[in-house]
């Protein structure tokens, strides 16, 4: 490189605003990287015959939860990240964006963050019961109690998400990298959660389980996660030491007993942009307004809760999976200061 | 560290026998890791409402496969690994083993190589089309055409996976590390290839495309996958410069034109121990037999390819998940030898 382009590129890197993308070319160094199981049930069944494979009455796992980790140098310095996907989604979510930046799983790593990536029980990697599918098959159950299977099309996606007014156009400030849409399509894949009961998800318990594993733990959940956090909190908050709610409705009705205990866990809700643009299926602007709420019960009963809107801090145009948008690390590192600020300053306080 | 200590700890280094496991606590330098889909069809479907989800007519992706990938500093020098697991599991095949230790991915990371890990098409990240569940919970489909859904029970999967002669008793000299087999039996999730055409499997058609992409790679299949390699040459094997196929039954009906085809792609074999063990529901004995007839056809029309029997190697023990076996690091070095052998030097060599 001549002197000349050295310098020039030296003036780049010293007029770059810093809250710009990092785009690191350079090298990441772990600790340490690995996978693992968070609980998981012995179940016994009966499985009919199936190609070369005979029939089977034997035991088999369900519930188990697939958690894959990496551990920075400077990890112990911070509280651990567990990032939890949404509906019809895996843990690609928060990987390789469909643009292809990197994703806030290893943005968080760079940022001296352990990051531990969990596929929802029933989903991708944690597998799923197959029991009343082959039940239905059999005959012994009846088609209509068949678990559903929830998929989103291209079409609901491009609305849910907020992509722009109508399928294949974007809104004028849209943050999504709607030219690589495609690669979020694939991404999207079937969603079991229909073989769980509703109101005892076993990710909740695990993600619970994880936090006390892990000794602390910041859960952080995304659309039909989003309120996981806190389910897991209501499950046993002892190691959670905060919660992060990203765009989901949230619960309203929780008891005095419940907002006591979830008033012990800094709580962060985010939303993004273009609310007001979807009313069906469902409203985005009756899921704000529900968060609102919550954050207001929270600080009702001694919480230290915030509602984090994007475009109230002048961040226009973030889509539904604003962990992918073209400005995904600036929302990153607000996700970071805050944490810093809520989280960590407050346990340097022996808060906790 | 005191100087006896030191000197101590330098004594033992030395006397370490070269192919004692790595046990690596240094940390772990990357170039780049990410993941991406290859390929993916869009398909319109009708879905029926579901919870808050509305009726749907419109788009979905279906035949995506998944991949994760880490590329080590020093990746440029050797040619990629693609990694595709077997049976009812998922890339977590590859990754930490049952009982704790560093899994092969992250092994051959360490060993310079570039590694991709692959979510088979139908499984885990990679997604699965749900259309004919739909159609037989709408009635529209009859129950016996619903595709069925692989599983193997604990029961089964420790007679096949050949971990001992009685369930939970061991064989002797029983290299997988059976205290941990739970931990395996997490990794069990079911498996939806019924959904996928037989004769042509868009796994192997994007293995082909994955190899294309990378511009080089040695495809690794196991069991299930452990002909995949071989069926992705057949497909387009330009870009293919080995096969590895681990533990599996072998095609022996290829037509001289295939086997020409594979002739051109550097193959190994590879099998462990205690195959007269289990002759229910398949015969192991026969797979190995029909491995050793391919190895011979290839051989015929011109190929390099070889059988490696661990134990006609004196490496006893070994059973069907041999990159978790207590001796998978061993194992690793030998692919990694035959690589260096028959597909790097070949290529030094422009044999390519």
């Amino acid at each position: 490189m001549s002197r000349a382009i050295a310098l020039a590129a030296a003036c780049l890197l010293v007029a770059l605003p810093w809250r710009a993308p990092a785009a690191p070319a350079s090298p990441l160094t772990l600790r340490e990287q690995g996978s693992f199981f968070v609980g998981g049930e012995t179940k016994t069944v009966s499985l009919p015959a199936s190609g070369r494979m005979p029939a089977q009455h034997g035991d088999v796992t369900v519930n188990q939860m697939y958690v894959q980790y990496q551990i920075p140098l400077k990890g112990a310095r911070h509280v651990p990240l567990v990032l939890v996907h949404g509906c019809c989604l895996s843990s690609k979510t928060w990987e390789t964006t469909p643009d292809g930046r990197m994703g806030w799983s290893e943005y968080f790593v760079r940022k001296d963050r352990s990051v531990y990536l969990v596929d929802q029980v029933s989903r991708a990697r944690s597998g799923f019961d197959a029991q009343a599918f082959d039940a239905v098959r059999a005959g012994t159950l009846a088609n209509a109690r068949m678990p559903s299977i929830l998929q989103a099309t291209h079409q609901l996606a491009w609305s849910v998400f907020r992509f722009g007014p109508r399928f294949g156009e974007a809104f004028a400030d849209e943050q999504f990298p709607v030219q690589a849409v495609d690669e979020l399509y694939k991404q999207m894949i079937p969603d079991l959660n229909a073989t769980l009961p509703e109101e005892a998800n076993p990710t909740w318990t695990q993600m619970a389980a994880l936090a006390t594993r892990l000794q602390a733990a910041v859960l952080i959940g995304h659309s039909e996660s989003g309120f996981f956090p806190e389910r897991a909190a209501l499950i046993d908050a002892r190691a959670i030491r905060g919660s992060i709610t990203i765009e989901t409705g949230c619960d309203t009705g929780l008891s005095a007993a419940q907002l006591a205990t979830l008033a012990h866990v800094p709580t962060l809700v985010i939303f993004g942009d273009h609310l007001d643009a979807v009313t069906q299926p469902f409203s985005w602007m009756g899921a704000f307004d529900s968060c609102n709420t919550f954050v207001r019960q929270l600080r009702s009963a001694g919480g230290d809760a915030q509602m984090m809107s994007l475009p109230a801090l002048g961040i226009k145009g973030n889509s539904h999976m604003l962990m992918q948008d073209k400005n995904s690390d600036r929302i990153a590192d607000l996700v970071i200061a805050w944490i810093d600020r809520h989280v960590e300053s407050a346990q340097g306080r022996g808060a906790h």
